[in-house]
């Protein structure tokens, strides 16, 4: 089969890889489409040390799965894999399974690829009439619930969402189905304009906001976070790029800020809030591009300004 | 009247001061004890700008009060001085009043003084039969009481406190009177043999704790702590003091911890834990200067490894 890979030094298209090994419990899925992340472009610059198949993003569908209902079935997938046994995988928390891999990023092939396999207790069903366009943005809008499932209840705050990209415009649309009165910062008037397009409210943000959501993917965005949002009140950190920054954290001591870290979240929701239309991704997608274009996909999504970048490999 | 007083260059004794204007609604205090706390090292060396008398530990006497029913009462003092109109003070949160005064710190005379004037509104009543020695200690007690005014429940969790200073000692006790399974982590054997002697136990911290209080005082213990904390624990910090630190924040992201900054606390709690003695102070008392000997006081509690040193005005 055909995959995208990265051998440390460069990433490039594979025509003559063998099937991927479908191990017990696992299922074989044919990826219809794949999203690119900003994580993606992050490995191709050595993040966690990952070699292999790229991309977490996708939608596709199961060819060889352990329960013969799954087969033929149209599907999303979370990307910890867990180990099953400890007390996190036990807790129904397998995405911080101390040992877990992580689809394209921690010791599992990814999705920049024709053929996947995944253990089968990660897919979820996407409904027939959800568009692979709209079914691929699943990760992500999950990643932007995962605010939600820390947080619990938001209606009725101001939030401020620091960043006008894909995962910015996400977690403003999340924020406000939750009934939270969202406000987007950004510095791209094309990505504000869009924001506007999708309902969210945009300015310069003023303090005292009860939640800031830093989406902007640089570590720098800490200390605006903290001068805008009002004392007690949450910080939500979205960046998982490992820098070393300099900061001063006393302004979230003395006004007892609290700081959470969030990552991937629940596919569930996600879904949900995708097929009952209330989370908008169709205008986030810039460009599509074949596998075998796919080297030129992850160059595109890497441009400044960039909005999600598809890869098809049936196309 | 007698006061140290710090004039951004000195800290000296002044013994001709006039007596404290007693505004309207204040209460005057005659301070019966004082402590020195870090704060206070840190105005020596510029913290915030502040100018005037230091200290913001105390018990007292009130000598006058707009209820005649407080005079001759021995009182403690909350050290945040809202404005009492604005949102935060009207929700009962007046120490994050955007233009409070914070008393010895920001625009209020503390109590390395003879007297002292406050808004009465900020007096507890101290039981009768609670030491002077004791009750001073309220104000640090509440600072660690509002780790759990904060965090709610923290009945069997693991708690690591960094920090074997008095903060420590402090919290280590009110986080072991709420349930939590608390260890003690710092570098001053005869202080981890106080902690110890407090019931408080005490060793190397191991990764995995539900909860990580940073009592170091030091920028650079967040690193630590947040390799030591589980994946969605919580790391509480309660150093105000302002330095920027180089740090990578991408494993509170990747691990979803929440980062809490804690700072004053609520009385009631702080004094019923004494009164009851769930919280012991009597071992932290290092020494006891008269006011006139405050400048040594002061440059004793600056000494490395220091507990707390009292400054009684009356001797």
């Amino acid at each position: 089969m055909r995959a995208l890979r990265w051998d440390g030094n460069r990433l490039e298209l594979v025509r003559d890889l063998p099937c991927p090994k479908v191990g017990t419990g696992d299922a074989l899925v044919r990826v219809r489409l794949a999203g690119v992340c900003r994580t993606d472009l992050e490995i191709s610059r050595g993040y966690l040390g990952f070699r292999g198949t790229p991309g977490h993003e996708w939608v596709g569908e199961v060819l060889q799965a352990p329960d013969a209902a799954l087969v033929g079935r149209r599907v999303v997938g979370e990307i910890n894999f867990g180990c099953g046994a400890c007390a996190a995988c036990r807790g129904a928390l397998a995405r911080h399974c101390p040992t877990r891999r992580v689809q394209g990023i921690v010791a599992a092939d990814g999705a920049f690829a024709e053929l996947l396999a995944v253990p089968a207790g990660v897919l979820h069903v996407v409904p027939d009439d959800m568009p692979d366009d709209t079914a691929v943005f699943t990760e992500p809008v999950a990643a932007a619930f995962e605010i939600l499932e820390q947080l619990g209840d938001v209606a009725g705050a101001t939030a401020f969402v620091l960043g006008d990209g894909k995962l910015g415009l996400l977690v403003a649309q999340v924020l406000s189905t939750a009934g939270a009165t969202v406000t987007l910062a950004g510095h791209h008037p094309e990505k504000l304009a869009l924001a506007e397009r999708l309902g969210v409210a945009t300015s310069e943000p003023a303090p005292g906001a009860d939640l800031v959501v830093d989406a902007t993917g640089s570590p720098a965005a800490l200390a605006r976070a903290l001068a805008l949002v009002r004392p007690r009140g949450t910080v939500v950190l979205k960046t998982t790029v490992a820098a070393r920054h300099r900061l001063d954290l006393a302004p979230a001591v003395i006004n007892e800020v609290t700081i959470v870290g969030s990552r991937c979240g629940p596919f569930a929701p996600a879904l949900a809030a995708l097929a009952a239309g209330r989370v908008r991704v169709a205008p986030l997608v810039e460009a599509r591009y074949p596998l075998d274009d796919g080297v030129a996909a992850v160059a595109r999504a890497a441009r400044p300004g960039a909005l999600k970048v598809l890869i098809d490999p049936g196309a």
